[in-house]
């Protein structure tokens, strides 16, 4: 199979929704694209679909899913790397109006595409080797006593239908074909997008790169759908369908938290995969501000706070800054650096207004201090960066104030002493990240950063030793998940190699003939895979009855 | 360490509960066993625990919860062999209690110990290989262009306190040291159960032997405790407590459901591991019942269907039996064995009286024909074994024909044709077990075998070629799970290796120096563990920096 595109040209963007990869008209009205810049609507109308539209993508799906899971290891990496293909055959046109919709830089979007075909790639990389099936064989033992073994075989087998939320502030590495919907395809899952509202033409253009993928794949359509719909029934609807086997969403709290609830309500409840809410707790030890340290460290700081407008996940929201001069000089150099800084442009106005919102909260609040405001930008949805401190005893008292702020605003927890950090931390809910700064060469740091890791291991999902949250890398060992409210289950990942396990389940096989038991699992492995005998890793090529165990 | 046992005379059997590992009384009164064979009360009387003293069980589990995750792999895995070893220990007092408080025979308790001693060796064995921890090392890309990438490591965590419930039907094997927690405890996680009303006594005595062995293993003694109360409250309690993170259930659809309603209700949603209502279906194809075919099959399936009562999760409450003249044989044959089958004691009056309700519903069923009765036992609670007969096209139409019955109630589903049993499946909810029987050699009994596998495989967590679903193994390979209702989380599995990783959460570790490492991660990789580097898996040893990948 080649991976070349099928269609040189540029698709033309005429704004239908995708309904089981095919463009149809939307059944119940449109939505124009609003550029954040400047407020103007632009088209094309993007249709929007009604309910029968959203089931009829679902059946589709449904009816592609043994299709779509009975391909190979080769075949199903060999669709993952032509979406990539076909993302980037769709050129200028794609960048230009995710700029457009998004206010976003332009070399942000490439960087943000770039992570996405690389995210496609790599799954790729991960299903070629079989990684997904996770095959283990127990041979029988005709001759144990008293009852003999029979011969048990599992591998793991694609949940079913997806229904993958776009987000709002990555219209490519966490949307249309992100790493939800990477990592549920990868898993051989169909997936049915509900396109974000902030970026519908971007969502398209990726939805027909990801469909023409699909045909050029020989899959049945049914594998992928980009619907469109104004308020919560799209949501509602999606997340009820019965044919709809797993949720995956990046977006708000309460959003999140609506649709973990429509999806444990189900007659048939099914998991939830909403990564939503987390301030990222930075931790900062004396010894990391010592000489220049408190400078660095600031300037540092005020730049992951205010890059991209401050919106990520990632965003660092509380940093924890000891009491005592070179506290103080941190606090000084960051208000600086965050006074000097303009406001850009936000992805949404419905987002500025929530971040005004936030820092108005946050000014209001009887415990904390305005530090900085930079200034507001020229646009209408350009809101200033804003820098509060709190005292500690403050923090911890009001948990009004580890809500999330999504944007540049930040908040200086100061510290009264390294050994009260674990107590204000033991109280925060759970979170994506927590860091810590620290000299790793004094002795007190060191202690204090024993003692508070098993702190910060219980409520995140990746804990930093110096540098800052902002920037997922994509790889093996990523983890992009943790305790809610930072996601729904702990026990996932969105990003990284792991992401895909969320939407796989075991399926054990007893007695079953060889000419009737899936490649993974026979006798002559088939596909040469890493698999595991009487729970033993063992060389591709071992068979249950023998072969050159480990 | 050493694996001899404590305490080499019994424990005396006081009904005291065990709160953190310490025997309490009660303070919300007592309970009596029941004897299930003749209906006699007796003592000692249990204590049943008010809301104070489960939240200090779970306040304890919590506080255990650092501790207990820190052990290293081969301290783990004594713990889980010392259990093993207690429980052994416990001698003939812990059998003569089970077989006096569940009616169930001696030889299948002794049985229910091995398996369940064995199945704590296994996941020692599995904790000692450090599968668990999974560990993933990224290494740093200093000169990677445009961006360097950071030292990426991970591991898996324990989820924190995990609240079980322990099963009526397995006194020991599903429940106060069954199989939920024993992949808890392999895990790290301190577990808060709630012993089965049913076997109060059996229940004290497995959990004194896991208490001995945690305070041998120099645990705290929260890890561990054992509740009773009365009602749904206990469970509503424990359920919705902060501190507990993941739980797990064996039991009836309405019980289980009820406990993920209110998981997902909670402020913090956990995950809920429920294994609750399965009927295993079963699909005979015309070749199996070819010659003595039908006589044999039939014979084995009267064994499955009445062994213990019944009383199993994977009892074969629906056969699928072709219309015709061997179909037939097969059914009088069936019905001849059932009739000739007396009633056992089951293990409660209320599952006797469940069973009497669900028999008769079956009976009173415009569409079925009672095909045998058997004879009802000499106590009060053994009822007679019954079977059933309803056309295929009856059976689709009626959900409630689907409902389990649980105990020794069978029904034979005459189907039309092979080719109509797709579609009769497709109708079907998840399930535990899903089973065919066929003639390898025919063509055509292979041609249908391989049409309804994919139907199977997306309604059961394991698929039997011969044999009967009833005798679930411990194993590597084994899935005991399925979609809901079989089980409220399709991707996990109750017994088997891979029982563990439900409690389970990655952490993901960026830039952190080798001395704040976890130890499954540090380059030098004191444990020896299998690792993935990059994503590859790599031979025990190999740093992050190098060494000797494969």
């Amino acid at each position: 199979m080649t991976e070349h595109t099928t269609h040189p040209e540029h698709p033309v963007l005429d704004g239908r929704p995708l309904v089981a990869g095919r463009p149809v008209e939307g059944a119940a009205g449109t939505l124009l694209a609003v550029d954040p810049a400047t407020g103007e609507e632009f088209g094309p109308p993007v249709g929007l679909v009604d309910a029968a539209q959203i089931e009829e993508a679902t059946r589709a799906a449904e009816e592609a899913f043994d299709a779509f899971r009975s391909q190979t290891p080769a075949e199903r990496s060999a669709f993952l790397r032509r979406i990539a293909n076909e993302i980037e055959a769709l050129g200028e046109e794609l960048v230009d109006r995710a700029v457009r919709e998004t206010g976003l830089p332009r070399a942000r979007i490439e960087g943000e595409r770039a992570r996405t075909t690389g995210q496609l790639r790599m799954f790729a990389g991960i299903v070629e080797r079989g990684d997904a099936l996770q095959p283990r064989i127990d041979p029988a033992l005709p001759d144990r006593t008293p009852l003999p073994r029979p011969d048990l075989r599992l591998v793991h087998i694609p949940i079913g239908p997806v229904a993958v939320f776009g987000a709002s502030n990555f219209p490519l590495a966490f949307s249309t074909a992100g790493g939800d919907t990477a990592s549920a395809l990868a898993a051989g899952c169909p997936v049915v997008v509900k396109g974000h509202n902030a970026h519908p033409g971007t969502a398209l253009l990726v939805g027909r790169a990801v469909a023409a993928a699909a045909a050029a794949s020989g899959l049945p359509p049914g594998v992928f759908s980009v619907l469109f719909g104004e308020g919560n029934g799209i949501g509602r609807d999606l997340v009820s369908d019965p044919r709809i086997k797993a949720v995956a969403f990046t977006g708000s709290r309460a959003g999140g938290r609506a649709l973990m609830d429509i999806a444990a309500a189900r007659p048939e409840p099914v998991p939830v995969f909403a990564e939503m809410s987390s301030v990222n707790p930075v931790v900062i030890l004396p010894g990391a501000l010592a000489g220049e340290g408190a400078t660095e460290l600031a300037d540092a700081y005020v730049a992951s706070l205010t890059l991209g407008s401050g919106q990520f996940c990632t965003n660092p929201g509380a940093v924890f800054v000891p009491s005592g001069p070179d506290g103080d000089r941190f606090v000084a150099r960051a208000a600086e650096g965050v006074a000097r800084t303009a406001g850009r442009t936000m992805l949404t106005s419905g987002i500025a207004a929530a971040f005004g919102r936030g820092v108005d909260a946050l000014e209001g609040h009887p415990g904390t201090e305005t530090a900085a405001r930079g200034e507001a930008g020229p646009g209408p949805n350009d809101p200033a960066p804003a820098l509060f401190t709190v005292d500690q005893a403050d923090f911890t008292a009001d948990p009004r104030l580890q809500e999330e702020v999504f944007g540049a605003a930040g908040l200086l927890v100061r510290s009264p002493s390294p050994e009260s950090l674990a107590e204000a931390l033991e109280g925060m809910e759970g979170q994506l990240t927590a860091t810590l700064h620290a000299d790793a060469e004094d002795p007190d740091d060191l202690a204090a950063a024993r003692a508070l890791l098993p702190v910060l291991e219980r409520r995140a999902g990746r804990v930093l030793f110096g540098g800052w949250p902002t920037g997922v890398e994509v790889a093996h060992a990523m983890v992009h998940g943790g305790p809610y409210p930072a996601t729904s289950d702990s026990r996932g990942t969105s990003v990284g190699g792991l992401a895909l396990h969320r939407f796989l389940r075991p399926v054990s096989y007893q007695g079953m003939p060889e000419a009737l038991l899936p490649p993974a699992l026979r006798e002559d492995d088939p596909w040469g895979l890493d698999r595991r005998i009487d729970g033993v890793p063992a060389a591709p090529g071992s068979g249950g009855t023998g072969g050159d165990r480990r």
